[in-house]
Parts: C-alpha cells; sequence; structure tokens
C-alpha cells in the first residue's frame, strides 16, 4: 500500500466523460490498496472564460478578484470529480485550497505555497476515503483566496506530495512520459522509463512541454518522486509513465544523452563590432531587460583588435520589440558597426546527465550537423547540455540525424524498462 | 448616511454588461454617502448548467459536493462586480459565504442560516469599502461549502441585513415593485409604495412572485426593512420601488385592500357524499401527503344526512398524480359517491391588511363576481385574505372588475407617493 498523489489536468477532466474516466482510474488505485490524494484543474477551457469576462470588465483586473473568479474554476471540478466517485460507490470528498488549506504568499494571481496542513487529509485517509483537492489555488494569512499561476495545478500536486510525504506524484497529462525526442519529428524516439530533475528542467525548458518547469525544482527541491504518465491510456492497461527521480541510482550511471530538445519559438539578434570592453554586456543587454523582453542564450566571442560581436535570442514573438530598442539605444547607450536580427533559427540541444563525466560528446553533435552541412550559429553549453543555433528549416534533420547518432532509439543511452 | 445591503439576482447580474450597470449603481449610492453590502446571485443559466454537469455524473449527486459545485457560480460573479467596482475607482472586497463567514446547519442544498459574523463586514464598511457577498452559499461548523437552497440569495441578503441591523435591505429584480395587479392583466394597477409582510406573503404564496417567501417570511421575523426594486431602471432615475415593512405605520391605517392576486397553476379536486365523521379529512388527504403532493385550500361544507363534500387544491403538475392516489384508496381509506377533478380552474384573491377591521368586504368581492356571471366554486378566507375558485377562463376579467370594484386605481387603498 502507498500513498499516491495524483494531479489531472484540464483537457484530462474537459468534459463530464473525462471526469468519469479519472474517476475509473482513481477507483482502480483504490482498490488496489492505495491511499489517494487527487489534485485536478479547471475543465479545459474553464480558467480562459473566467479570465475572459474580468477582462470584459476591467483592462487591469483587480489580482484579488481575479483570484476569486479563477478559483471557481478548480472548485467546480473537485465536486463533479467527487460525485462521479460517489456515483462508482467509492467514499471521497473534496476541499478547495483554502479548506485543505493550502497557505500561500498574497501575490495574487501568482501566490507561492508556505505551507500545507496535512490533518484533514490524514484523518480521510486514515478512514479510506479519497481526497480531492482544487489545484493551482491556495489561502492567504488572512484568508483570502489566492492562485498560483499557469500551471500552478502541477505544483499543487508536488507540494501536496511533499506535505504528505506520499510514495509518489503521478502527473497524468496528454502524453504517456518523456521521450527522447518529440516522436512526431522522431518516430524511433523512446520513452524514457527514468530522468533526473535536471535532466527534466532542460528538456523541459528546451521545448518538451510536458511539466511545468516550477513543479520540476518543487519536486527537485523537495524530494519528491515524479512520474509523468497518460490520462489517455485504457485504465487497465497503463503504461508506466517516466519517472522523474532525484537519485542518480545505479542504472542511471551508464546513462550518458537522455534526449534531444528543440525550441523554434526563439530568435537571434547580434550586435556587430562594438567595442570590447567592462560593462559592454550591460550596456545592450539593460535596455532589452528594461523592455520586459526576457533573453535566453548569450554568447559573446573573443574580441580581437579590440572590438567583439555579441549575440542573443529572444523570444520570436519579443523578436521586433528588442531590434527596436536596440536601434533606438544605439549610439546613446552603446556604438555598434551593425545591428542583424534573425527569427528563422532554431535551437537544438542535446541533453543528458552523463555529459558531467563524458568527453567528445560537443564534437560528436558538431560533426553530426556538419554532415549534414547544418551550419552552427550559436553555440552554448552547460554542465549537461549543448545548445546550438541553427537555421529553423534544418531543425526535423538535426534532431533526427542527432538521435540516431546517439544512438538514443536503442536505449543504449541509460536506463530501461 | 445609511447602511444598506443590495441584493441582485441572477438576471441582474446576467452578463459582464448587467454587471457594469450594477457596479455603477452601487457606486452611486456610494457616492452619496451609503455604506453598502452588495449580495450577488450567480450569472443567470450558470447554476442550471453546474447542476447539469453533476447530474450527467450520477442521477442523485451527493449532496455535500453538489454544493461544492453549485456554490461556484456565485463566487465568480462576486469577484467580477468587485472588478467593475475597482475598474469605476470605487474600493470593494469579496466574500464567498465561508470568508464572511455565514454559518449554517450541514443540510447540503438546503441549509439554515445559523449565525453570521459580521466584523469582517463592519471593519470594510468603516474604511469605505463596499462588501460583495456571494448569496446562497454558507459554511457549516466543520468548514464544508452549504447552499441554502433555490431563492437562497434573497434570504441570504435579509439575513446579511438583519445581522448588521442594516437601515434597508433592497431586493432587485426584474419588476420595479408589488402592484396592486398584475400590470400585464390591469392597465391601470399602480405600484404599492408600502406593504406589510403579511400582505406580502399571501401576495407572494398566491402568485406575485416578486421575493421567495423565505426571505419574506425572516425580513418579518428580524424586522428588517425590504425594498423590492428594478435593476433594469436607469441608475439616476429609480423609482422608490416598494417597501416591505413590519410596521403597521399611521398612513396605513386607512388601508383596506392593497392588491389582488391570481394563481393559474393550481387544480381542484372534490371528493363528493363522503361520511361526515372524524377522521374523515385524514382519511383523504393522508394518502395525498404520503405520495408527496402539496395541498393549498382545503374546504368542507357543512354536512346533511351524515354526508359531504370535500375540496382541495393541488397545484396542476401533481394533479393526475392525486387523482390516481384518490382512485386507489378509495374503498379502502374512505367511501365517496363520486370524484370529481377539474384542473381548469384559477384562484383569485383579494389581498389587505385593512381587512381586519372592515367588513363588508367579502360581500363586495361576491357581489362583484356575481355581476359578471362568474361562479364561485370554492371560498377560502384568512384574516387579511379572501380567496375565490373560478373558471380560469375568467380571471383576467375576475382580477380587472375587482380592481375596480376596490378602486385600487385611485390609490384609496392606502398610503400613496
Amino acid at each position: 500500500m502507498a500513498l499516491i498523489v495524483q494531479k489531472y489536468g484540464g483537457t484530462s477532466v474537459g468534459s463530464t466523460e473525462r471526469i468519469r474516466n479519472v474517476a475509473k482510474r482513481v477507483a482502480r488505485f483504490h482498490r488496489e490498496g492505495h491511499q489517494l490524494v487527487v489534485v485536478v484543474s479547471a475543465m479545459s477551457g474553464e480558467t480562459n472564460r473566467l479570465l475572459g469576462l474580468a477582462r470584459e470588465l476591467s483592462s487591469s483586473p483587480d489580482p484579488r478578484e481575479l483570484d476569486v473568479v479563477a478559483a471557481a474554476g478548480e472548485q467546480v471540478t473537485i465536486g463533479l470529480l467527487a460525485i462521479a466517485l460517489h456515483d462508482l460507490g467509492v467514499k471521497s470528498r473534496s476541499y478547495t485550497g483554502a479548506q485543505v488549506r493550502i497557505l500561500t504568499d498574497s501575490a495574487f494571481t501568482k501566490a507561492r505555497i508556505l505551507e500545507i496542513d496535512d490533518q484533514r487529509m490524514r484523518k480521510d485517509l486514515a478512514e479510506g476515503t479519497i481526497v480531492i483537492v482544487a489545484g493551482f489555488q491556495g489561502v492567504d494569512r488572512h484568508g483570502n483566496i489566492t492562485t498560483l499561476g499557469r500551471g500552478g495545478s502541477d505544483t499543487s500536486g508536488v507540494a501536496l506530495a511533499a506535505a504528505l510525504k506520499a510514495d509518489e506524484c503521478q502527473i497524468y497529462t496528454d502524453v504517456d512520459g518523456v521521450y527522447t525526442a518529440d516522436p512526431r519529428i522522431v518516430p524511433e524516439a523512446r520513452r524514457l522509463d527514468k530522468i533526473t530533475f535536471e535532466e527534466m528542467l532542460e528538456l523541459a525548458s528546451q521545448g518538451s512541454k510536458v511539466l511545468q518547469i516550477r513543479s520540476v525544482e518543487f519536486a527537485g527541491k523537495y524530494m519528491v518522486r515524479l512520474r509523468v504518465l497518460s490520462s489517455f491510456e485504457d485504465v487497465d492497461s497503463q503504461s508506466p509513465g517516466t519517472l522523474i527521480t532525484y537519485e542518480e541510482d545505479d542504472d542511471m550511471e551508464q546513462a550518458i544523452i537522455s534526449g534531444i530538445a528543440f525550441n523554434r519559438d526563439e530568435a537571434k539578434i547580434s550586435v556587430m563590432g562594438v567595442e570590447d570592453k567592462p560593462g559592454i554586456a550591460y550596456a545592450i543587454l539593460g535596455p532589452i531587460a528594461a523592455a520586459n523582453v526576457d533573453v535566453d542564450m548569450i554568447v559573446q566571442n573573443i574580441g580581437a583588435s579590440g572590438h567583439t560581436d555579441f549575440s542573443f535570442t529572444v523570444n520570436r514573438s519579443e523578436y521586433r520589440k528588442a531590434m527596436a530598442v536596440l536601434e533606438s539605444q544605439r549610439g546613446k547607450s552603446f556604438e555598434a558597426r551593425d545591428i542583424i536580427g534573425d527569427d528563422h533559427i532554431a535551437k537544438v540541444s542535446v541533453v543528458g546527465i552523463g555529459m558531467r563525466s563524458h568527453v567528445g560528446l560537443a564534437s560528436k553533435m558538431f560533426k553530426t550537423l556538419a554532415d549534414e552541412r547544418i551550419n552552427l550559429q550559436m553555440i552554448s553549453t552547460s554542465e549537461i547540455k549543448i545548445a546550438v543555433v541553427i537555421d529553423e528549416k534544418y531543425v526535423e534533420l538535426a534532431v533526427r540525424v542527432l538521435h540516431k547518432a546517439f544512438e538514443l532509439d536503442k536505449g543504449s543511452h541509460g536506463p530501461s524498462a
């Protein structure tokens, strides 16, 4: 018997039929003797509908009240799931964030969880009652309803698992786990049975949109065993999904590369021939940050003859804004020979915890891409990742050849089923 | 400066545009220096939508969880109204039933209010903040969300007014007050400026569907000044509506008749030639009550030669059921010569607190109807009401001639503007 926290997102509870399927899955785990805490999001589309109503009334809705409105979405789902479980003859009880209680700070629309009271839940669990908790929401010290921001339901699930010291936190989504690459691009991509938190963070931030980054960080911090599974598989023949773990256990030692990620949502900007002197990075990026534009990769080459080229990437939707900021600052904050932008680039990354102790991976990556005549425009490395910027038209090709070159299809990358 | 509780029903907050209009009205009262507590229902249609989802999942949804689902409807409206007020630059704060807190018993879906904590509201009001409270809902001693049942928002408004000892509880609806008769039938019908709780109860139960009967009883019990107004009138040229008061003040003394009510939703059943003996009423109505059929009027004539005729009315939708019950019991619970039913009847009532001290009103009513050759099938009287059952085809005629006969169009019935 284990204590399991399960989290179901908006798509998984998007209709009464799907809620009934979730109830069946929960009931099966309950029959198997597990104690269950189930965290649910609002039905898909509902949060957007509610926020839309608020925005019809105000261009900048009061954040406290916005949270009151938004939190109603999850409240409906917890009640409906409890009704579906009762209808299957399974004892359950629903709780809003305030009822549990999930104590947060008072940063409305993006609150942080401070503390979770596990008394009420433990009492229910001891009685064999399934506990259903509204994700995405909490309550502050003054009794105000708060929400955790987009994707906050993942964080709710992980935080509840941490508070209850659950054996596992299962995140049900529309994919059945984390893959070595996007299966739509690489048909041979394999589902990973295990992955470390650090790898997951790199893969997630590189575009493998499976889990909210914040919930993964949270799980890593509190050492919660996290598992990603599909909510659309048959209840009785469920795949084991992917376990995201903080332990680098034995069979992980041989892991080198865990996956290939890519991101087409960026644009590249190069400021050419700037003076190579202290403070030049701030002179260029300061105005960009002031304009609220997030910068991802930053690369600066060693300068020759006192000048250097400075390149960085931004989200593609902020590309025009960033270019305009630079043009307006040129000649004021900094001098430059030229400013060149390109919004037809893609970033491709090779991610793996094994990189720490293996050499030659970067050159293998570069040779593989060179063999396909793919030019590398920028290169950036971290302890467990090598990322390159290439022309976006080569992205599928690059992902496929890297997947093959690192033999990810063969499972030689590490832990296998 | 007064402390006013305003209650807006589902139609009054049925769209963001209407919510904005409510905000404008509330803001005007605030500008005039009043302290305001505003109670709102769910947006029209929303409660039915939520209960519909629940019923898709279970034919008999768990009542505790049904309340969790339903209460989300009002939670959305309070947040939206607060957002609209903030957008007008007016300070306001929304509260769910649990936040206020409105303590109820644990009778889910039909809870009764036990106690209201006015601390938080008083603090806000003292600071000039408008308090917005979710109607229809509360919380029990264990922290469970409860709802008060259909029309419960009126009761929430009255209960808050009682707890806060408000100067007035204003119920905004789609009519601008209580009329001497239905204006669709009697164009000369006049809006009453004042009416007593007892008259209101008689008028409400007779079909003038303006307020929930339960809230009127509550207002009478706690001596809350209740005013019915229209939420669809122009904010700046609002009619004063109808004040429902517990005081029979001076200018009410000359009031005789306050209005003519009618009800077309009933059917009449007569059990003819039953034995005139103790227990016969129970023998007939016992099985009817056991079948969960509500009985309204009951009339039994003085029996001749040991036999009598026994008549009563039921809701028209339960007429067939009631007839079937009687036919099945005839010869068992009671003997009867005949059972005759008629579902084409209407009830017309003359209501007025002045009846207590004025004689001859019944004969005036009967003569007026006789002059039009309208036959009276049943007659029932209370201290402040005379009700008759007639063929439903005469209902409009009867209401019009009675309205004229009692000179209600002339305002001679009592208090006037």
